[in-house]
């Protein structure tokens, strides 16, 4: 896929390569290790199922403003213990529509744009496995930032699972800056609010946005070290977990809380309803939804 | 239940009166027909669970303007042939907040409103029997209007069941204007589609809104038509289906088709939107998802 913004062989933007280079390295980490686990998985309920494995889907950016604008590639499994995985890594580039550019930092005078990121949201099987929510990304307009998080979604409450990946996360802001992980548990706690249920979507995590300290390769650590101390901790809960038997009234319990998540993702989530309105990939937009919802 | 905008014994509204008197009348009717299809349901899938029986819950307006601002009655019935049908009259009155008024006809001046309805969704058991909505409203401001509609989702593709509902509500509409059918069809179809899939919602059927004619006996007349129609073709066409034998191919066409009415409700539904975000009855407002859905 050529790059318009960084004509191949001259005036090379080093940054957007490292960063798009890491969100696919990062997907690329996470997908074996989520195939491992699957491989792994011999003695519970559905262990009779075969492993699943990542099917990959890459999609064009269709946009008006160029021939090309970037696209993606859609990761998704389907297996015996993640009921549902997708892992999205995007690419696109162009010019924000003049209505959308005055709401973007630094698209204000020039709508021009450059991002890049990786999104990943797992459902599970056992509803004694937290799902889980990942996304990084860097923003390149006439400013740039790193932005993302991650947040688990206990279905049957369980304090070890979240306690583990709360402290994941803050060792992870702690190692780059001590007023990190204050600051992006609280935002999390206030984008993952649903207001018309007076109910947080899950256990929590981090979020942060427009991170931009003015030393770049230090953010992009920071940024990496997110998606790392995810990488080192959900798989580690979901080994914990998965073995342990489920009875109909706790899968129901999840697919109720299911729909919580798709209530949250439908009704505020902003990049969903940016993505929707504006011509996205429907489907890499929508893959976030679970496979079985029930609202009773 | 008083009601502040028509003291007893002096200034009665008999026209409010009327309205909602024929909204619960029209709920209980459909209450009765809907029971006497589960009992009669006796040859098919599911035919060996007890037959359903609606539940009523009744619930409260809090309002912020006055110590009565009015409520309703959320009935639900969750049975053999309808898996969960909804049915909420609601009667409700007080002051629309400054920034709502600037958008309701008639409130710019005056937030004042009364408001009462019914509104009906049904999502069934057998993959044949299509889904469907009704909703009937009378609205009171500094202006009076009747709205609402009926549409139908089939879930496995049937050209007869969609075209006797058509034609039920055109009857309807011709007999008394022969603009109504035509324009209140477009209507409907405009209303419930979903640009990010770019398809329609269900087969469609009505929708109208701001219906004042200058003869408030004329329109009020249409408006419980409606609901008779409605009432004459919807129990045919359940009848005809529910002993139809279903795969499990069909279910799950059908339980992924309900993906799009919960997209369509949460993303886009004006109705859904205003009343969770201004603080109406979760249970009521929500209480049109479907009961289980699938994103694959």
């Amino acid at each position: 896929m050529s790059d318009p913004v960084i004509p191949a062989g001259r005036n090379i933007e080093p940054r957007r390569r490292c960063a798009r280079a890491w969100f696919e390295e990062l997907r690329d980490r996470i997908c074996a290790e989520f195939e491992s686990i699957e491989r792994e998985y011999s003695n519970g309920q559905l262990s009779e199922r075969p492993a699943g494995k990542f099917e990959r889907a890459a999609w064009q950016r269709p946009d008006e403003t160029g021939p090309d604008s970037g696209g993606g590639v859609m990761s998704i499994m389907r297996g015996r213990v993640f009921e549902k995985v997708g892992v999205n890594v995007s690419t696109v580039y162009g010019r924000f529509s003049a209505e959308f550019a005055k709401q973007v930092p630094g698209a204000e005078d020039d709508p021009g744009f450059w991002a890049s990121g990786i999104s990943l949201v797992a459902h599970m099987q056992n509803p004694h496995v937290p799902a889980v929510h990942l996304n990084t990304r860097h923003i390149v307009t006439q400013k740039s930032w790193f932005g993302g998080g991650s947040d688990l979604t206990p279905m049957v409450p369980n304090e070890e699972d979240a306690g583990d990946f709360h402290a994941a996360l803050q060792r992870a802001c702690n190692g780059h800056d001590p007023g990190y992980y204050p600051r992006f548990k609280q935002w999390c706690d206030e984008y993952f609010f649903l207001p018309h249920r007076g109910e947080a979507r899950g256990a929590g995590g981090i979020f942060f946005d427009y991170l931009d300290s003015g030393d770049w390769e230090a953010d992009f650590a920071f940024t990496r070290d997110v998606g790392l101390a995810f990488l080192s901790v959900y798989p580690q809960i979901v080994r914990r977990r998965m073995g342990q038997p489920w009875s109909e009234a706790e899968r129901d319990r999840q697919l109720v809380r299911r729909g919580r998540y798709a209530e949250f993702n439908l009704l505020y989530d902003r990049g969903t309803q940016f993505g929707l309105r504006t011509g996205g990939n429907v489907d890499a937009i929508l893959m976030s939804l679970p496979p079985l919802v029930r609202w009773p």
